[in-house]
């Protein structure tokens, strides 16, 4: 019995790590539908080997440093090239989780980043960045030691992608053409609205592996009943936040604007991310609907007050979103063990512990992505030359054109 | 030991519920495919929209509908908010299943609808259509009581679907240009017929979980050579009806059609989903050829006779083949616990019972999908004007361009 | 508990059997994104078909020929219509295989190749090619008793593919245009570099179905420590293998080429897939890495010394690669039950047992295949017209465009 338990669980997080992977096809259609034909194939690649990298280096290194046993809750000791682990189960599930976080940055340096300069990121990411955060949360670092609740990342996964894209996206500056003279922004459409449709129902279908596989168990009634209470939750969330997206963009842009919208979704995924297993479906619902709302009001302050120019929407997506839906499990959490949230009568002590935990995940990726980007910035450069981005990417810094039978028009 | 069993039961329709959803995807793909470029950010939001309503609802009311405590066999007693369940492994697997046949419609009323007006129909398939014919076949209603077999929905879902498809596209009337002032038709051809293909082969994969997962159970010897024998026999409906319908293509044009064959797989899967536990693989083999026949004369017959412009052909792979092959059950079931089918040496009677069960799911859909998409005509318009029209949905329902970096040909 | 058992083995080979069958989709998508959009259409069809076809004719005839009883270690008693085997969980994950197998030649022959022609193969690779080697490796055939080790069929499956492909297109010529009159191979750019990284994705995913599906069980400890272990060592072998062929690119072309990277992950993935149950992680970062060099100057040895035109690099990726992958068990295993490679402390044998195995096959699979492709070239011709190759298979093969709505280059 004891034998069909463990088959039970590593089946089911098998099956969701697979999902989870699936995702990636996810990210590189909604980052390459999102932007422009003459960048489809450079930002391909960098999905491409955010994975690759990004498997590797977890392998090596990366989830030693994260699950490794704990040095004073800061980092895990590492196992190089996981030689003493035997759970292939966890090191797989883990990897595809490490490379989602790393993969989300692409979207908002799509365009104009230096194709090596990005590799260079994307090592280090893997290597050290989410390993850490990671430990704090997951490891049994300092923050889980608090009670901090991220079931399935979206601070872990999504906010550090999310403030890794926050920085680099600032640090190397619009694309041409983003903002006028007298600073005002200029949408520039992307090539595909069917890629990216495609690529956020994909991300959605790896969701519900990212959320349920989270539960990391399936051998028990408790662990199905809440897997099952996850798939609700998680899906109200997402439904409801495009709804709420689209009605607002109809109300303050006259049309319902699909681009939003699609993001829409994506916000209430990872808003929910956190909760997913604490919450009621109402609850699920409460925080689509901050989602919802918040990707547009997000979105618009990073792109016209910020003046931070970011192609898909990612910090807003990842970072904003992953940020209030942890927030938010202080707030809707109706699960007395995790401690019950300000909503279903847990006092504000839950709701400090999220909040912590998200502002001190952002001042460390914050800290140390600044420092790796601004470091190969002055050092190799981030960011292509002016003829290089006004040609694009795929000529450029691969050789190619993405669509070599397609009359293309000058953008 | 029924622990176990209750987790291997709920991982199966859970597996299977991720695989519907991805059906979505499919829906998406298919119907941009199939239809000009001008309209595909509409399309994608019809699809999307479709989801997000239809789980939103669903949950509200439509469930209860659906599986409450029957009223008379007809409709089953609300559960506002799914509050006194606690099944959530039921409600997210109905759920992707109300959603499937909520998003056939969008295809067959592509390029003309006002979006508006569609998210009002979305909202009352969820709440009150599926709901309905629903809770008769599956919710222990009335059909379920003579008897009436349709195991995974050729008639719950996609007849459902396609019968509001044909209702919708005849009060809305026919794209400008489908058929000259002579009254012929003329071809509107697709944008993209890989992503056409695409949304094929998802459906395709996501039949996967739609038809074993419709075991609902997974923990017996029984449930396992059930569901692997639905593994084949929709696979061979499905390869069968596309051989059929290409080789009729081939020698009624001349040349064996792309759409029509990748529609002729579309068809053998909708034909065996009422039957595909219940028939043997030479029974599925029937069955698929019949719906390659019936989806070619289907869709000639509807565009050319009842000069229906429904530009993907949902009403034929839904509508007609959904009815063809739950009619089949009656002639070509092996199962004698079901009622065996005529071939196999049963009477009239269980063909008596899937006619009579077709016949009024169709009654119910065409009278209720008629008030309603009559009343959106006479109040708030079901049909863009035709300078919308001939600009495309795309830039003036949402003021966007799908493709905005290619040269497209006025269309 | 012996019920139990069942249970999960039959689940967990159904599960693997979706995500593989879900590779169709992977080189549909593949296959028509590395060629031009003018051929778009046919090559779906020719997807679609080997995908149906095979599924009628593995049925009715291929099975058997694998899986029977031995007539003298060379092919399989025939069981016509699966009439007295009930392993429907059998029939269907190896007839997904088998259609792998078949779907790797129309990439290699794309473009140039007449629709019926191209019919005819594929209904004589899933009825004699693939099965009887499928036998002698799987089936309990002579390759079997030498304790010839495939996994999970880089023989089997890639490069029975492979050399069907190499032979394919080695008959059929190279398209107009691909060799300068000195000889000299000009690069004839694909068409959608997005669908074709799509389709790269798609079959990453599958692959988790597909090598750790062929377990075949996954009802005991060791069943899912052997599982989880080839996820690990599938992924890690795709991974470097994409990472080098980038590098080589660079170094090569001086610009990281995209498209030859995406083969890279495929060249990795197909390399693992005999020894993914037996290496070690490090043992598969060796073999990706193997394959990664390998792909490269495999496509270029091809090209431009053999001068075969094989548009999607489908001869190398799967001929190669697959047979690399096949003797790399013989260095890396580190498994004593199969036998140890060289590197793990193993003497020659098991190396002689693998080249053996991969000679033979290629012997095999040439020598039919030659005989099938000439016999076709000679009655009704192999190639399309030079007209309807320059004009494109859609329009003169299908009477469709592929992409209606956008203006094309003449290529």
């Amino acid at each position: 019995m004891e034998e069909i338990k463990f088959i039970l669980d590593n089946i089911w997080i098998l099956i969701a790590t697979t999902l989870v992977f699936f995702m990636q096809a996810g990210f590189a259609m909604v980052e390459t539908g999102f932007t422009r034909s003459k960048n489809a194939g450079n930002i391909i690649m960098k999905n491409l080997m955010d994975f690759a990298i990004g498997s590797i280096m977890f392998w090596i290194i990366g989830y030693g440093l994260m699950y490794g046993k704990t040095i004073g809750g800061l980092i895990g000791t590492p196992d190089l090239f996981f030689m003493k682990s035997g759970d292939y189960t966890s090191l797989i599930f883990q990897t595809v989780f490490c490379a989602t976080a790393a993969t989300i940055v692409s979207g908002a340096m799509a365009e104009r980043t230096k194709f090596i300069s990005y590799l260079i990121y994307s090592f280090f990411i893997s290597v050290i960045i989410y390993p850490v955060a990671g430990h704090w949360i997951w490891g049994g670092g300092w923050l889980s030691n608090l009670g901090f609740h991220d079931f399935a990342g979206s601070t872990v996964v999504h906010s550090v992608g999310g403030w890794c894209a926050l920085v680099g996206a600032s640090i190397i500056g619009p694309r041409i053409g983003k903002y006028s003279k007298d600073g005002k922004s200029r949408a520039i459409p992307g090539h595909s609205l069917t890629l990216g449709a495609l690529g956020v129902f994909i991300l959605w279908f790896g969701w519900f592996g990212f959320n349920p596989g989270s539960q990391l168990a399936a051998s028990s009634t408790g662990d199905i009943a809440s897997i099952s209470k996850i798939f609700v939750t998680t899906n109200l969330a997402a439904a409801i936040s495009a709804i709420v997206t689209m009605i607002i963009t109809w109300v303050r842009y006259k049309k319902p604007d699909v681009s939003m919208t699609l993001n829409g979704a994506l916000a209430g995924l990872v808003a929910i991310t956190a909760g997913c297993a604490v919450v009621t479906p109402v609850g699920a619902v409460f925080i689509g609907t901050i989602a919802g709302v918040a990707i547009i009001f997000g979105i618009e302050f990073i792109d016209k007050v910020l003046k931070i120019d970011d192609p898909v929407g990612a910090i807003g997506v990842h970072g904003i979103c992953g940020a209030l839906g942890t927030i938010c499990v202080g707030l809707f959490s109706a699960d007395a063990e995790v401690g019950l949230g300000l909503f279903y009568g847990g006092g504000l002590k839950q709701l400090g512990v999220q909040a912590l935990g998200v502002v001190s995940v952002a001042g460390w990726v914050i800290s140390i992505a600044f420092i790796i980007f601004k470091v190969v910035d002055l050092t190799i450069g981030l960011r292509v030359n002016k003829k290089e981005e006004n040609v694009g990417l795929d000529i450029e810094e691969h050789g190619i054109e993405s669509y070599a039978d397609f009359e293309i028009k000058v953008m």
